[in-house]
């Protein structure tokens, strides 16, 4: 990966900072769409507390999140901030009001006799597909509800980079598989700027399949570089590559023997 | 797995007709919250063609999708009914209107020498997690635009099921991982009941994890099997449980090879 400099450095960040959703004029009336696409992750939170009607219809969109065949292979661990010092010490990263810990979880179906045969990465698969849609259909019920959350694989000893840390201290059975956590609260402040989005013509296609544009990747790695900071204020983009690269060996081995070795 | 008796059968459809979702009185004004509290998986669409701003609002939803690191590893592939003739032969499933095929995509971020060690379990599940992320904010979009949708894994060979087959067909390089298409359209009638859901108690925990209950996964198997047909017209669970269980030992012979012998 290249070092930044300034010039760069300075393009990418105002990119970042101008960059917005489309919205085409006709759909700007669209509440639900407007609040899909202004979504942001979100990492500071004030004291408010989330109602319980309003956490509990945040849960009810995981639970009637569509799934493969109906199988709704989740489960989702749900954490006060003093539930997640228990387990866990400490308090929920970004000291948030509440935590939501998804899991992709093939042992339910298991005991209801729906057993596939061995197939344990199509099976894996099936279950981190589904607990995802389901996380996304909680993070946009909670922006409904005017609450935010951001979804974290790694920070906090949270998700799938830690599987086995987590297994542990939640005394998890086999075939269930610690994902993400989303951590949710009221934004302290106005939404942060978003990330840097590949643009459209990158990322879709309908006869061949698009060649990644050089300048456009270039491009996009500098307002990374730049942007990072924006969004995550303990943290640059490349310290979060080299996180991910530390543990990632590890995280590995165990995934491996998580998805291979498990008893049917 | 156990056949069904006459009463379990009438009981089972009966509670997946007044199954509703639990939206607190509190909150039922929330629009946005019961777009995405009622969505369903819609296999039935009108003639009526989806306007390219509406489509394009949905693409929109996908391309800002939250994914981990920002990596946005997600490709879609985007075909009209005339397009998806040519490469696959026949309508598009359920003769939707669109169709988006999701693919989790490491194939582009290798090009911008964002490089993790080697550590293909990861990535793939980075993969799976991110696109389905994607697929599931371009879902609830659509339901904010008034079209519907239904998100398949093996119906039309368009899923993870046959990766192997569409792979081929859409000359997708290594890294590259088609994992379900999504049909767009307008309704043609008014939403199907909702699938039997587990109750939330069975699929949350805060300290223990929760054992599953017997009477509540036979319940929940008994109601598969009458409700299926509800939104299945020309299936049943145990018959597409028989299509997954035999193309699934190829599928995951190939996935093991994609996954495990692709070049960095």
């Amino acid at each position: 990966m290249k070092k930044i400099n300034p010039i760069s450095f300075t393009k990418g960040l105002w990119r970042i900072l101008t960059g917005k959703p489309r919205i085409p004029p006709s759909l700007q009336n669209n509440q639900l769409l407007t609040t899909i696409l202004n979504r942001r992750s979100v990492r500071s939170f004030s004291n408010q507390k989330i109602p319980d009607d309003v956490f509990n219809a945040i849960l009810e969109a995981g639970r009637l999140a569509p799934s493969t065949v109906n199988l709704q292979t989740w489960t989702f661990g749900v954490f006060t901030p003093s539930q997640w010092k228990d387990i866990f010490g400490g308090s929920i990263p970004f000291k948030a009001n509440k935590a939501i810990m998804i899991l992709g979880d093939n042992y339910r179906i298991k005991q209801a006799e729906i057993s596939f045969p061995t197939s344990p990465l199509i099976e894996y698969t099936i279950a981190v597909m589904n607990a995802s849609l389901a996380a996304m259909n909680m993070n946009i019920a909670a922006e409904a509800l005017g609450i935010s959350s951001v979804m974290l694989s790694e920070t906090g000893r949270s998700g799938l980079l830690d599987m086995a840390y987590i297994k542990d201290k939640l005394s998890l059975p086999d075939n269930v598989f610690p994902l993400m956590t989303m951590v949710f609260g009221y934004a302290r402040a106005a939404y942060p700027p978003m990330p840097p989005k590949f643009p459209m013509n990158q990322i879709i296609f309908s006869s061949q399949y698009p060649v990644p544009d050089r300048k456009v990747m270039d491009d996009w790695v500098a307002q990374m570089m730049s942007g990072y900071k924006a969004s995550h204020l303990n943290s640059s983009f490349e310290s979060q590559l080299e996180v991910y690269k530390t543990k990632i060996a590890s995280a590995e081995d165990n995934l491996k023997k998580m998805i291979f070795n498990s008893p049917e």
